[in-house]
């Protein structure tokens, strides 16, 4: 279809997420929809039902995804795409949902437009991926489809709120002993759109983007130790405050990634001191580190940076601390054709991009271990996500639906 | 009484100690016992039992402290001595206790070896010091005895658990109404004994101080906002990351405290993150800086070098900063006579000592708004104190309630 615009209806994208935001939504434009909830069975639904409106094949598979199959004419591997349905606590309409919608409108048009396909093409919604009920389901709804959940995951994927993941998914009649059949070996590519969750798009006045890796990102948890005592009757020269070493670690971790520049990123986010009191100097404190970066020789050397000065600190100070890796992520890179392929297309739609790394933790990156994968974002205002206030125009949205569907269209006609 | 020693019975000093210490209990050598509570009032009750037993008046006043009185010959002004009944949750058994258990025994000791003194001689155990229950309690015993409580603080100061004071008051059957007939005019000096709670004298490897002056405290509540953001998709250098400027403030303030030198001491105790996760760039820090100095000017400009920092960061990394002072308390300076007069009977009674200022507030401070004040130290083990592992030894507390006895002889007899 070389040079031929895709066409997106803007009216229906619109419905199409104002709908699907229906479900678990908080006040005007928030949404809170964690995995296996009612609000995220309501949403599944709703998403399987407009697949089949949409003439598409829809089932949900062992883990909770629901895809919608268009099929092709060969028996060759077949092209995805999507995002995950659930939602942080709460988050906005567009993050997960809008590549769930957005894979659901590009099949949706391209069957309209061209007909049968030659390669299946599959729009799925994955159960999960924000941990915002469980915070170690690590991409639970992409990495079954992986293979790679362990039987002994759903008894171990603890809640926040003290229920396992297995339990979950039996209260929804999900069988967790059957996850191992969401596994897929059949899939060639995977297209994943996304709001970027960030400003770099709006800054450089470009509604899309093609991606080409994924962050690799590494968190911590570290703690702190020193020796409690009154605030007023202990002399600044023979205190051991934990609370002085950690500002002075945290205040350094940040200089660092601030020194080392784009796209390295260093975020503490979490703070819990003890006994939490003005008059005490602390006993402890427990802190995050989220470090991230997407080329694996610059990101080894920020974590080396990290933890030299983690231990050059506490050594000096006399402080104890001790830190676990909670979380790492090797940076995932894209397919470099679909990426070549992506910026040719997007160059045809007419549509304006540039290219560059997510920062971002995504669902492509668990995909990747099974099928060639890239992305497409769209445009987010302020750079805000995981909020309400999170916002992409229809425009924008129209925009990066038309390079999916040109790039579905280039993989699988 | 020139050069001859007050007799203290340590068997009897460890006796009251420990029984004392039963009320409010928390294992082994911990107490929990805030203001008009239960194990309060049996506190309360056994002090004045104490001091009945030891053949002074014993009355409770409309606030609720417990006097033992020894009346004088002459209607001179009388001296008291004497410390707060409440702790922290938990402390240990010294911190307050031991003020209102040493001025006990040394006005028995004194009744015993010497008579009736000329000027009347009272030991007081005041009701509420620590703000353990009540936050803005503010030296609620000693307060009222100077008459510096306002008709309407019985209603306005209130629990962490959210009862006020006044309805506390009345649970154990005093009125908040009455509360002016608690106030003193007719107190000449007021010598407060209590254990050091830092670490000066171990180091010093001696058993008691000559407290010259209290330092002067303030309390800031300061809050830092930025912009909530993705701790991925937003690259360093356009962040308004309040943690970033949070922790480089509160290493700064650290660090002006460490120059300054002692008897400056400054700590961030309590710091609360919003939304406290790993995976967000913060959108608020709250936190607190305690912040002392005993010379006004030096303390002054300790609190502008503060204030300058935290705008000066502020402002450069497009921050909002505000920040409120929730206690201000003046330097306190002891009675330069009583200063003089305390360190020749230590002398003269064998105690080895040295002299220095407070670096905790205490009721002497509010005493010194209708009488002479100055204090003793005694050695804390370790320099510890808010914890049930705080300890002195009973040969260091009969060394301090020998000097507090002889002081009491010379301003007494």
């Amino acid at each position: 279809m070389s040079g031929k615009l895709v066409e997106i209806d803007a009216a229906f994208v619109e419905k199409t997420v104002v709908e699907l935001a229906s479900f678990g939504a908080v006040g005007e434009t928030g949404v809170s929809r964690t995995v296996y909830s009612p609000e995220w069975v309501g949403a599944t639904d709703y998403y399987a039902n407009a697949c089949a409106e949409a003439g598409l094949e829809a089932y949900r598979d062992a883990v909770g995804n629901v895809w919608g199959k268009l099929p092709g004419s060969t028996a060759e591997k077949s092209i995805a795409s999507g995002s995950h349905i659930d939602s942080q606590t709460p988050g906005g309409r567009y993050d997960g949902a809008l590549g769930a919608v957005a894979a659901l409108i590009a099949v949706k048009a391209l069957k309209e437009q061209f007909g049968i396909p030659k390669r299946t093409i599959e729009a799925v919604a994955f159960c999960e991926e924000e941990s915002s009920r469980f915070p170690n389901a690590n991409y639970w709804g992409s990495r079954a489809i992986t293979g790679r959940i362990r039987p002994e995951d759903p008894d171990r994927v603890i809640a926040f709120s003290g229920e396992t993941i297995g339990q979950a998914m039996r209260d929804v009649g999900l069988d967790p002993a059957r996850i191992p059949e969401a596994q897929r070996n059949d899939i060639d590519s995977f297209v994943e759109l996304h709001i970027e969750q960030g400003p770099i798009l709006e800054q450089a006045g470009l509604p899309v983007a093609v991606v080409d890796a994924i962050t690799g990102i590494r968190q911590y948890r570290g703690e702190i130790r020193g020796v409690q005592n009154h605030a007023g009757a202990f002399p600044m020269d023979i205190r051991h405050d934990p609370l002085a070493g950690f500002t002075e670690i945290a205040s350094g971790l940040i200089d660092t990634a601030h020194r080392v520049g784009r796209p390295a990123v260093t975020t503490v986010g979490r703070v819990l001191v003890e006994p939490n009191f003005p008059g005490i100097i602390p006993a402890k404190v427990e802190f995050s580190i989220d470090a991230r970066h997407p080329n694996p020789q610059a990101r080894r050397r920020l974590y080396d940076a990290h933890e030299g000065l983690m231990q050059e600190v506490a050594r000096r100070r006399g402080l104890d601390i001790r830190w676990d890796v909670m979380l790492d992520h090797e940076p995932s890179q894209s397919d470099p054709a679909i990426v070549s392929m992506l910026q040719r297309v997007a160059t045809e739609q007419g549509v304006p991009f540039l290219t560059m790394p997510s920062g971002a933790g995504h669902d492509s990156q668990q995909m990747a271990a099974i099928a060639k994968v890239a992305m497409i974002f769209v445009r987010s205002k302020d750079g805000r996500s995981h909020t309400p206030d999170e916002f992409s125009s229809i425009e924008d949205i129209v925009a990066g639906i038309r390079v999916l569907a040109a790039g579905l269209h280039a993989l699988a006609y």
